[in-house]
């Protein structure tokens, strides 16, 4: 195992304000550090950008917020490169909040710790499709959201890590699925690729108006990840108990005032819907079902995943502007080390 | 049985904007008609007064708009003086959508029409705590809410005729209850009569600091009739799982914009929380369960009611003005007739 003479660390600097600038961290240089008793040395190999690290960097939501001068907090995975912990061998490959660093002292438990992966997965699938945005698609859609066949699913963030999954979902459970995506070519991948029966360019289309033409009968579920305007237009096409399962709201991470609720909430009491948040750190317990299920429809040709691997731990602020650019096509990840 | 010569009727002549006018309305004058084959003949004598008739004046919602030139759509109770169906005879008790007139011809069917009442039932009764608001209350807290033992329900309109029933079944389920309503008054009868751990006075605290001191693990149920910026409130103070109960909006029901949504919806994501709608007309055939718990409560003398008897139809349209004044102690009726 090749080791780094030093430890590349970006540290939170200042509260972004809006979207996160490169001037809002710091890249340091400090020495490997060594891990006491319980603790593992991970060298990170891959980092994965998602849109709650904004959240994170803000103030304290469903996990505190990460404190100035910290390193910035992210998921990834790498190899353990020294264990102190009984149940770690160097070699083994792990996947938890490693942070942006090329190396990381971790007590393997809990929500900051990291989780064993099988030997041999890789790590854009354990960061991903078999990891947290495949547990949050499956768990969101499934547990929450509560599809019947036949129901009409639509996703925002439709060709993301997360919505890609919750649209292809929905079909694997003889629903149809309606995507809405920024661009032609999101859209073309969605439907073209992963099964969608529509796919909506909030760019180019009026959302309301493609809804009601994708929607004859009304939204079933909405499975929001973004917020916003398009919230608001899917609430105006729900369906006589239409539930909105509420995963993100990217429309309002980087926002400097606080932005406007769903003037339309009041769809929930005309047609006795349901709108309800989760968080999929309350699943781990459940994530073998998921992994299971998922792994199975990956081997079987039917669940098609898209990863966008950019490189270098230097870019990783520019990495996480690319989720709130929609520059993404699919996952966005950043390789740090191979 | 007295008969009127005549029909007094006030029908619907314009869309109110905001607060309803006197001259939104006309009173008419038409010759008691006569129900035909599978019809009844009913004298209103008391008519309720409902926040939700606001907006069937306006617009399609659960139920059609009341059309121009159409009887102002109201629920009541009176007694069956002709009967062409079945099912009626002459002094049977009814209560149903008699709408605003003293003489309605009704087909006992459906939505529209009327359900025969226990002889000697109070109309006061009848059209509350065991009529719709009874209904409201239980169902929506116990169907939508799901209260355990030990947790804290928070209510507005909470001296009104569904709220005040709210807050003294979560009582009597094991919860505590804070109620928050409109002046002194309303709030003395909260914590004096009705059992209260606390009462809110929106109109001179401030809410949200007050629901920080009465709910200092948060708010576990909130039952929400109002809207606007107490919805906001509560969501702010909305605990681990929290759930929102949306039984009406009356803040909203007179705006002549559309109001702003709720800008702290996404409590409901860190939170995992559940905002739900509910309208009572979906529980009506399991009206027995809720009727039999109430009226047992009523006999043991452990839930209070509260009824505001204003007089007169011509008076109609006053005595709905008083809800959204917040006027009305208590379940608003307006007697036509004994």
């Amino acid at each position: 195992m090749q080791m780094a003479e030093v430890n590349h660390r970006w540290l939170l600097r200042t509260r972004p304000v809006g979207m996160p600038k490169d001037s809002d961290f710091e890249l340091v240089e400090e020495p490997v550090p060594a891990p006491t008793e319980g603790e593992i040395l991970v060298r990170v190999e891959m980092l994965s950008c998602d849109p709650t690290q904004r959240g994170w960097l803000g103030r304290d939501t469903y996990l505190p917020a990460v404190n100035i001068g910290e390193v910035v907090r992210s998921l990834g995975g790498g190899r353990v490169v020294r264990s102190r912990h009984p149940g770690f061998s160097e070699g083994d490959l792990v996947s938890g909040l490693v942070g942006w660093q090329d190396y990381a002292v971790i007590k393997p438990v809990g929500v900051f710790g990291v989780t064993k992966l099988p030997p041999g997965m890789p790590l854009e699938k354990a960061l991903g499709t078999l990891g947290p945005n495949g547990l949050t698609a499956y768990f969101g859609l499934l547990d929450i959201g509560r599809p019947q066949p036949g129901e009409t699913v639509v996703v925002s963030s439709a060709a993301g890590a997360t919505g890609s999954l919750v649209g292809q979902i929905a079909k694997l459970k003889g629903c149809r699925a309606i995507g809405i995506a920024g661009g032609a070519e999101k859209c073309r991948w969605l439907t073209e690729v992963a099964g969608s029966d529509a796919a909506i360019d909030y760019k180019a289309d009026r959302v309301e108006q493609k809804l009601a033409d994708a929607c004859p009968k009304g939204i079933d579920i909405y499975f929001d990840n973004v917020g916003g305007e398009i919230l608001d237009a899917a609430l105006a096409r729900l369906a006589f108990h239409g539930r909105v399962v509420l995963c993100g709201a990217i429309a309002d991470y980087n926002a400097t005032e606080p932005p406007p609720g769903p003037r339309n909430y009041l769809a929930l009491l005309n047609q006795r819907g349901r709108m309800e948040g989760f968080n999929v750190l309350d699943y781990y317990a459940r994530a073998q079902e998921a992994v299971t299920e998922l792994a199975d429809w990956i081997a079987q040709g039917k669940l098609k995943d898209r990863v966008d691997v950019q490189r270098g731990l230097e870019n990783a602020p520019a990495a996480l502007r690319r989720l709130f650019l929609g520059q993404n096509q699919g996952k966005q990840l950043l390789r740090v080390a191979n």
